[in-house]
């Protein structure tokens, strides 16, 4: 296989080489119909039979092979020399800095190159998604280049530390991220920079860009367009919306979790619907909704990885968390089951690491509700041990805020009270 | 307050008090519309301007007591003095064995002594769902009684024992199960009890018997119904619906969790919608389908506790799987994010635990969805280090069948192969 042809193989290889056409190609396609597009790369299990265009409108096609009469080649559209750089700022258009993390939605661009290592530039968005520049000028930089299962919590910190110093003086932030740990990493924003002035979107891409189908594009010019449309201050995951092709749901980000590995509508909102919604470049939503209650902007951006997520389970073995009472744990979050319940072999070590002063909060591995430990005997019991009702805050927030906390040198109550948005108390 | 009064207090208590009324007893209440039903009991933290009647309907209604002018005291009402007790056998009807374990289900029956311990005998049943009768021959046998955060894996191997020796007399089983930990049951019962010729359904209750909205009769009905109604052989959890107040969803054992801490439609199917579904006593769905692909019955009744379910997030302390290595654990079961990760930091200690011999399998905390661990070099890195990946098996269910399979000794392949409609490959 050509390096040229990044990824395909077979029949389609052959059908290409014919041409003498290479990835990154702005092509046209006629078999019983004819189509105009970029090329795109394919990866090695993908089937032989189908080539992959990137549309003037964005969205990716696959075409079968067969019937494929002839593909011809054309210049790249044009856009003024200046625009693929980076276009002339617009006075009446929001700054917004666009900041790369890494993760399939940042991989998506290197159709040009055919690598596959995530990187974004101003010149690569300009070329790709040039509606964009219609609704902001956008600054990007990138800031790391990890897949999101690879972040850690101090990658947050860098994340953090770098909007905290550059992001005041723009009307917004977007922060393209991997998709598996964007959840655990708007958390962390929503506590470090609690009261930050401008809107932090989150998005990030299901679908790699060499599948017809890639939500790259979409969720991009959805954080976009959310703070074009003036988004309140906050942080958020903008991501497509799963229902419909062209909505895109806004999550507050720490109600928000992951939940289907591989739909393009997998993000879903926990106890209610997303706070805001973006279709065809308008905001649906309570604009006038404060996700901080009125806090000026507090940072407080340290991070304590002394905390453990402990998911009950019947034969759940104790001695993890007697191992943890010797170790540098200072905290445990629980998943329980159901209203918020641990079973009774788990009292008297439960008691014992309330002894050794470590924190103990509860969540519920039902993920929907909230936790009710006074309906119950062992929830009765488990208050009076001194454990910590976490209300309907998700086990993964629950999670960030106590390393958060933690990190800062908090005082526990602060576990139990809203900071944004994440529980009801 | 007095014990007749169970949980009534403040002004409801003294209404009650005035009319003479205990908990339990059979009443009429007048205020703008009469009800007429049984008086339940209440708890501490309900409010004291409601009465709870049990309608005739087997509905509880809360009555507000303002504007109540009298209430009256009546007779039980009748049953033939031989139903109260146990019915006689109608031959024309399937005979079911009802199991009960303890949990909210059981203690609605209490009414009568005003005591919430868990128990539930023939004379409750036939007193409080008489309907019940009609649709089968009801042998009831209490094995245990516990609210489900405290039943072990050794309880599930006394159920299945009992069920093993005598349940294949009976068309069908119910268990009465507390909720927190029902679908763990169901797994555990699937696994050991593969292939029973008779349909084995679990049912509970989301909320106690004070409280109007109990949805303890109505499940329980259900699930006598789709056996009344043929469901074929095996293991299933019968609750509300959600979506109707008449409709109860029958879901695979294996396939559903406690998705929501209160609501009566707590249970949801994953990945799919529910098998069967129960109205006005007619069952709908496949009922040719059959739960264990052809198997014939091989019961494997035995446990190993030696299995840790281990949630990965930003910060996972590895240290966690490094004692775990020293312990007696033999496998683990990994939550993994998105598609099946885990970040590279655990990488070097996943190759310890399977240089150790431990099994390691993953599973997604996305919950819907499956894994797919060739899409990204990070699933591609971890298979190569020997992680088996579970398809779409969800997390609770791949932890009790590796339990079941290290308790029974079989090989380590079956934890790819399907048993009992757990996973789709």
């Amino acid at each position: 296989m050509s390096s040229r042809l990044l990824g395909y193989r077979g029949r389609a290889a052959e059908l290409l080489q014919k041409f003498n056409i290479s990835v990154g190609d702005y092509i046209t396609i006629k078999s019983d119909v004819s189509h105009i597009g970029v090329l795109m790369p394919r990866y090695h299990y993908s089937d032989d039979t189908h080539i992959i265009l990137k549309l003037d409108s964005g969205y990716n096609v696959g075409i079968s092979i067969q019937n494929v009469d002839i593909i011809t080649q054309h210049d790249t559209p044009s856009l003024p020399k200046d625009d693929t750089t980076c276009p002339k700022a617009d006075a009446g258009l929001p700054n917004i800095l666009l900041l790369s993390t890494g993760g399939t939605i940042a991989s998506r661009i290197d159709y040009r190159t055919g690598a596959v290592t995530p990187t974004l530039d101003a010149a690569d968005l300009s070329q790709s998604v040039p509606e964009l520049y219609r609704m902001a000028n956008i600054h990007p930089q990138e800031i790391l280049s990890e897949y999101s299962e690879n972040i850690t919590p101090e990658d947050w910190l860098k994340v953090a530390i770098h909007i905290h110093n550059t992001g005041a003086k723009y009307d917004g932030v977007v922060v393209a991220h991997g998709t598996d740990t964007m959840h655990y990493t708007s958390a962390f924003l929503s506590f470090a920079l609690a009261g930050f002035p401008a809107p932090i979107i989150l998005t990030g891409s299901q679908r790699s860009s060499d599948r017809a189908s890639s939500d790259a594009t979409l969720n991009l010019m959805g954080a976009v367009s959310a703070i074009h449309n003036k988004i309140p201050r906050g942080v958020y995951i903008a991501m497509h919306s799963g229902t419909s092709d062209d909505i895109i749901s806004v999550h507050a980000g720490t109600r928000v979790r992951k939940h289907h590995t591989s739909s393009r509508g997998a993000f879903r909102t926990i106890g209610g619907a997303p706070l805001y919604s973006v279709q065809e470049n308008q905001i649906y939503g309570d604009t006038q909704h404060d996700y901080y209650h009125d806090v000026s902007y507090t940072p407080r951006i340290n991070i304590s990885r002394d905390v453990a997520l402990i998911k009950y389970h019947p034969g759940f073995d104790v001695s993890i968390l007697e191992n943890l009472i010797s170790s540098s744990c200072r905290a445990v979050i629980f998943e329980g089951t159901g209203l918020g319940h641990v079973g009774r072999e788990a009292y008297d070590i439960i008691k014992k690491m309330r002894q050794s002063n470590m924190f103990v909060g509860m969540t519920s591995q039902c993920i929907d509700g909230r936790v009710g430990m006074t309906v119950y005997e062992s929830g009765r019991d488990l208050l009076q041990l001194g454990i910590t009702p976490l209300y309907d805050m998700l086990a993964e927030t629950a999670l960030v805020k106590m390393m958060w906390v933690l990190g800062n040198e908090l005082s526990w109550d602060i576990m139990s009270r809203p900071i944004a948005s994440e529980m009801k108390i």
